[in-house]
């Protein structure tokens, strides 16, 4: 199958195009490097030693034999070279992560904010734009993310997949029928795939394009079979405030001995899938891909759920080393319970890595392998999800 | 109240502002001109002979000794300059206008589609930002479509404002909600005001902003008290295929006797407002802004429904020019019905204008005196809502 991955530069992407690539796909990566620039901006590294892109594709090539493409295109901002693209390499199916990914970057200041909405919006609508004028049979799969159902209003509500069983009253009348489950996004990154969800439905509707949205979990782990095979293919490991996932964190600061930093009681529970997971579902996806006509199918890409201090709880349990925390630079609930659908990918042939499956410990030995790369300046969030009101600015000053 | 407009040189964006200055209030426009720019490209003015608005300003402030500030800003994508007029200005309410208001336009090619979503959401969220930063407790009044809610899922429920009473059910368990009513654009443009709604929820949340969006139906009429006072404060009538809308152009279409077009069979059923209520309605909802904390407050800005066939019909009776069915180039159903509850601006003291206000003979002797300044050639619509499928564009070639 052609297919293209728009981001494939980047912490799903890559190791995504290496295990599509090694399924036998024809894959070409597009990306502008905006995700190494912002490493630049932070002062924050990956903590592993990712090799330049042509650095990795030769070296795909020369462990493999294969051969993965790449065209240097700002999907956002070069709508020119995107329809190009497009209408060179026939892709039957796009695999989209092109988006900025990270919560707390997205609430840094007005320019993240606004960087955030401007690029994965216009990300989207050009692609969508795009696939109708030279591809409108392609299947393009989105990464979307668990946070577009928010946290705060399930009330006991297994989070479905996508869609939600309804009747709505208004006027003395009632009537029944699915829809978009009511989205409640708790940052401007989460928002911007709930503004995703609507380009989706709109685009499905209004021009039969076919496409899959992947709400996925928090991902953990950084190497998959295909990244273990030469350290020129490693993946990134982020472990700073904006960009490290809450469990590869504490896995980090557990290779390191530094506190394991929970934000507030860690009564936060949230859904989790293994990087190598990923790269799967991504795949299962792409090759069944909905009829046209269709309406947007929605997936949960999770695997199992947990509270953040359950989790920090088990590494300090496994290491030794101490759960330290700080105040919540999120505006969230305290707590939160959480029950996930994801009977669609399992039903595609998904067989779930577990937390328990020792990959916690091989997690911790990449990252002590690594650790005197770490910058542990840079490990504590900075972000704050609510600026003060300007009197309490006031009268601080 | 120190009030601003952004988009206060357009076909509604005016009135509104002579209204709010003529009830005592200090305004200023905030404009970029991308209206009249739009007229250049599309080849198609106003037939009304609207000044330059130095001169609509001069005028104002001649006839009523009131002052109109400007502030020429382009608010999509100076964003300094609109946060540097937030913080000299210091609003207590800005009105927001300023995005592309035209479906047919929205859909005329890839470059519109994008100018839509761009400029629309980066708008809204520019805007949102700002007033995080320099006037967090001004109010935002925002100006929405009907159709957000679509015409086609009503299923004989009554279009509620904004939310609705909602049992969801998943995993054997139900909830009993109130949730932002399930949106179904119909255009690209439509859709923007859908991504808007989903910007002000999260913002009113996170931030505490006092947000109210007036889901507006199709404004017709040209003329209010304000405009009337002085040709040189004329208002925008715009009859071409993209901006013109359905009433204002049938009522255009009679003054010169040509046939009154209809896409499709005319059983679309719409709500309408004349741009004198629109005015009003904007004022009310200004001056009576929500709490900080509450949700965003939504107000259906519609005084009445009818089908189009219908309106044509009445025009037709009333001046003896024929109606011509067109095919219809917008992907909607044919037939609906539409009951829309509007009872929060009646409740703040709307007493609404109503088509059989004798105003249809006067927009007619409006567009009869400016009959010269019109070009046939712009009258019917060009823009279709779905491109045809490659194989078909192939065969037709």
């Amino acid at each position: 199958m052609r297919i293209l991955v728009l981001g494939g530069d980047g912490f799903c992407g890559w190791p995504t195009s290496l295990h599509l690539s090694a399924r036998g796909h024809d894959v070409t990566i597009i990306d502008n490097f905006a995700r190494r620039e912002t490493d630049v901006e932070l002062g924050a590294e990956s903590l592993t030693p990712i090799r330049l892109l042509d650095e990795r594709l030769d070296a795909w090539k020369g462990l493999t034999g294969r051969t993965i493409g790449f065209r240097h295109v700002d999907v956002a901002r070069d709508y020119e070279g995107l329809e190009g693209a497009l209408a060179e390499l026939r892709p039957e199916a796009i695999v989209h992560f092109a988006e900025q990914r990270a919560a707390p970057y997205s609430m840094k200041s007005p320019r993240h904010k606004r960087y955030t909405v401007d690029n994965n919006i216009n990300a989207t609508n050009n692609l969508l734009c795009a696939m109708v004028e030279v591809c409108p049979d392609a299947h393009l799969v989105h990464l979307g993310t668990m946070g577009v159902y928010g946290y705060g209003k399930a009330r006991g509500l297994m989070i479905p997949e996508g869609y939600i069983g309804a009747t709505l009253r208004s006027g003395g009348v009632e009537a029944d029928v699915e829809i978009l489950y009511p989205p409640d996004p708790g940052s401007i990154y989460h928002m911007t795939k709930t503004l995703d969800q609507l380009l989706f439905q709109y685009y499905a509707k209004n021009d039969g394009l076919r496409i899959t949205d992947l709400h996925q979990g928090i991902v953990w782990g950084t190497s998959t079979p295909e990244t273990d095979l030469d350290e020129r293919l490693i993946n990134r490991f982020d472990y700073d405030g904006d960009y490290g996932t809450v469990l590869n964190r504490f896995l980090m600061q557990a290779a390191i001995g530094h506190p394991l930093t929970v934000h507030g009681v860690g009564g936060q529970t949230r859904a989790f899938i293994h990087i190598r997971d990923t790269v799967r579902c991504v795949e299962l996806a792409a090759t069944t891909p909905p009829r046209r006509g269709d309406r947007v199918r929605i997936l949960n890409q999770m695997t199992e759920c947990h509270k953040v201090r359950d989790l920090a709880a088990m590494v300090s349990g496994m290491t030794g080393v101490p759960v330290e925390h700080l105040p919540n630079p999120r505006k969230e609930a305290a707590e939160n319970e959480l029950v996930v659908q994801n009977a669609g990918l399992l039903g595609l042939g998904l067989t779930p890595t577990r937390l328990s499956d020792g990959l916690l410990h091989e997690v911790i030995a990449v990252a002590q392998r690594y650790a005197d790369r770490c910058d542990p300046s840079r490990i504590v969030c900075t972000s704050t999800w609510v600026k003060p009101h300007p009197a309490a600015r006031q009268a601080a000053e």
